[in-house]
């Protein structure tokens, strides 16, 4: 298969913390990366709802970026999760290993699998073993609140964002065409 | 003069600290309107050097995602800024309240302005003047360290990015595709 990526070195970024702006930077970061024809692939765990915006857009980008949505939209219980959110999560991370592998694309961004971890939906050594295993040119972006320190220890950047303030708190809610 | 705004009510957010991801989230952010139809205007204030990639990456949007590189690539003094850098500034800020005015964009990012009033080559009370003054359904975001304390005040949403660890630190360089 023909090794498509251009990067001379992938590294592995995280992006946590409670704040809002995390999974946004890395689509933003995927964006600027198809301007220089790098290859992104997108997978986004425990999504809940289908976002439409994103998917929408990555349809503008000819080819260069790819969103996959696992998950369902009802809430996972961090205590007792459902057989089924276990299974999707699991299913997410099998994808993320395939594409990770294949070597077709620069980027991948496993979204929120942070909090798939926490949640231990997957096996969080199962993580680490793939980034290892990695083609040196595939940079690996993990996203979602709580990341597990096994990540934070692997990883070449971690960037935490922090809510100071949020509008949520005065009783706006999410709004198509910014949150989703 | 057409107004082709859609959102019900444009919010101020800010995304300030010292950690990697806040010009990408604000990438991302359009990146994600521009599948709901939304247009964006980004004006990059103190860019330096001219960064290829989202410009390239903006071509593929249908016009959806505009972006204005202001600035020139040599290092600004915060103790001693150079007449055109103050200009340069000057002039980005002007356009800024001509784009925000025309209600034509609903997201308007001021890419890197919270460091332009920090540096003092901007008036701070202009851009809160200019923010109060806007169409009530034009989004503003507004990026950079060092975020004067008004803007956080006046704003709806506020992420800060902290640098837990970061490749620099390592001898990596910035990487075309990545950072630029």
């Amino acid at each position: 298969m023909q090794n498509r990526s251009r990067l001379t070195k992938g590294l592995i970024q995280v992006y946590t913390g409670n704040g809002k702006g995390k999974t946004t930077s890395a689509l933003g970061l995927c964006f600027r990366a198809a301007g220089h024809g790098l290859r992104s692939f997108i997978i986004q765990f425990m999504k809940g709802q289908i976002v439409y915006g994103e998917l929408n857009s990555a349809k503008l980008m000819n080819g260069l970026i790819t969103i996959e949505q696992m998950g369902r939209p009802d809430f996972v219980s961090k205590q007792n999760p459902e057989r089924i959110d276990i299974e999707m999560a699991q299913d997410a991370l099998r994808l993320a290993e395939k594409i990770i592998k294949s070597g077709e694309y620069d980027i991948v961004v496993l979204d929120e699998v942070n909090v798939a971890a926490d949640f231990n939906l997957i096996d969080k050594n199962e993580v680490i073993r793939i980034l290892k295993e990695r083609p040196e040119n595939v940079e690996v972006i993990l996203t979602g609140r709580y990341a597990p320190q096994e990540f934070l220890d692997i990883a070449d950047l971690v960037s935490e964002v922090r809510e100071i303030k949020h509008y949520y708190s005065k009783g706006i809610d999410a709004r198509d065409g910014i949150e989703r």
